[in-house]
């Protein structure tokens, strides 16, 4: 049925106190799995790696639980149905769900979708045509109510939900200024995707000085993958009714214990602001919404998207950390089999 | 035309830094004013302290330009129209409207409205007929969406504005907890007014064991008035798509220098909340609504206000100060004269 004998798993070897290390994954080696009554298997051929991770491995009470120590760390991913006892999935098919870091996996059918092949590459199952293209579509749209003529700050600006972000203001008529760590990012930003203005904030000594000067206008809506200190630069800039969508917090993720900041709420009362949080599967009933429009704005030329291939699963920890550390440009996967 | 030859005028003698104090305020004389074209006279009856009165003696951007040195200090207040030229007032009306800590003001007539005195006493109309009425019925209603049986938390809840949202949390089918500062607010809340638990801050140590104790469901919505570390405690308790609607940071106005706190933006994903800022007169084009509804629930029963009566516009620094330090239950008004 296969020619690998054996199935790579990556499990959780320890729970990370700050910043993860390769020596928080273990490689497991198991036979490959058949497949039961109402069951597939499926051999992945790319994975995903993103912040929502590193929530995964704290042992706390979150929006979703934990992986378990010694389980197979939970990504999404991009596989070949090798054998279906399922009806609605055949041999051949390609499919996207969330199987893990792992050659092959078991699956019911669950929150898996089969993905067609012919309409984009099928990595951007996991990006742009993925979680993150349907977490930049509506956390923004959906929270921020982006106007023409609006400035809208994005930070994680390069980042695979960041960089669609800063595109959709574009398409709707809004000034888009980004923020990125990297003066290769800033330039894929304004020369690439079309962004009016960005800053590398790994050289801008003073945040709020620098988005004034490039937001004169003040900021209209903010679009937050990271926090700390960059987001208490942003509130003093924000005008009378600014949305605020909190996507990401990446910044904090990797604390040995949680920083003070300064207290934000008093901007809430001054300029009358809204802030909201949300999880992509909130919008779960309208992704088909979601999907035809990037893929029309992909189509039509308006919508760019870049990913960043690390090859083998084996690369996969290495990837995380480096993702986590901002080495990506645009939606980071792992090419595990073709 | 008056008994009076003077004119007493609370003015801003010094921009507080920290807490105010009685020698931040100056009571000037003048003489009466004559009313011009286009002008009305004012016999001032009841003057207002409110929380955001602090604001207004900081030369900082906020959403109304502070009080100039020098300046009269503004308020509302309720008076009588001792003189008018202007078609809309005429001798003898009651009226409310932002006239300022004096015995006497001229007024264009903007801002200004006639209140029937045989509704309500005069003094409500800077109550719960007033300014923190509408501050409650609209910054609770509308942001904070309310649901029968859910759990709606409070703070600065025997204030003017905080004493009647609990209320209207209650009457909208919701279980109410307040928190305040004293044992007699405590008590007032829940045997008068119906809150279904309240605690005393000063005394309880960890608000968050107590408001979990309160809460066995979490908190859905909250209603928040003072900032700083009671609002702390909220959020790590605030259940799935809670709203938080930003009314007053009463703890924040009186430091010297900000203070840093607990970064609380992840829990906005965490839970996909909703923080909402809000100035009353937003809902301004909807006083009207929330004015007749206010005063059909004080007639029926289910709506009830409290005054705390200063005598003496000469007391009135005193009481603003004695209001920011929560020495009054319910509204804190001054009688200035009859």
């Amino acid at each position: 049925m296969t020619n690998q004998e054996t199935n790579r798993q990556w499990v959780l070897a320890n729970r990370p106190d700050g910043w993860p290390t390769e020596a928080d994954f273990e490689l497991k080696e198991t036979p490959v799995p058949q497949p039961g009554e109402g069951e597939m298997l499926v051999r992945i051929l790319w994975v995903s790696v993103d912040p929502y991770m590193r929530g995964r491995m704290r042992d706390v009470k979150s929006y979703a639980p934990p992986v378990p120590l010694g389980g197979v760390m939970e990504a999404g991913t991009v596989g070949r149905v090798v054998a279906s006892n399922l009806s609605r999935f055949k041999e051949g098919d390609i499919v996207e769900g969330r199987l893990g870091w792992q050659d092959y996996a078991l699956s019911d059918g669950k929150g898996v979708r089969v993905i067609d092949p012919e309409l984009a590459p099928i990595s951007t199952a996991l990006g742009v045509l993925g979680m993150p293209g349907m977490t930049a579509y509506f956390g923004f749209l959906d929270i921020c109510d982006p106007k023409p003529g609006e400035t809208v700050v994005v930070s994680g600006a390069a980042g695979a939900v960041g960089s669609l972000v800063g595109q959709i203001a574009r398409i709707k008529g809004c000034r888009a200024v980004g923020i990125a760590g990297g003066e290769d990012k800033v330039a894929w930003l304004t020369s690439d995707l079309g962004f009016d203005a960005a800053f590398n904030y790994k050289t801008v000594p003073n945040y709020g000085a620098k988005l004034a000067e490039l937001c004169p206008d003040g900021i209209d809506s903010y679009f937050d993958n990271v926090g700390g200190e960059i987001t208490d630069a942003i509130f003093p800039l924000l005008n009378s009714h600014a949305r605020v969508s909190i996507c990401g917090q990446i910044s904090q993720y990797n604390l040995e214990k949680p920083e003070l900041g300064p207290r934000l709420l008093w901007h809430c009362i001054r300029q009358q602001l809204k802030i909201q949080g949300f999880l992509v599967f909130q919008y779960a009933d309208r992704f088909k919404e979601g999907l035809e429009q990037m893929a029309a704005w992909i189509r039509d030329g308006s919508l760019q998207y870049r990913e960043n291939v690390v090859e083998g699963l084996e690369n996969t920890p290495t990837a995380f950390i480096g993702m986590m550390r901002g080495e990506n440009i645009g939606k980071q996967v792992i090419h595990v089999a073709d």
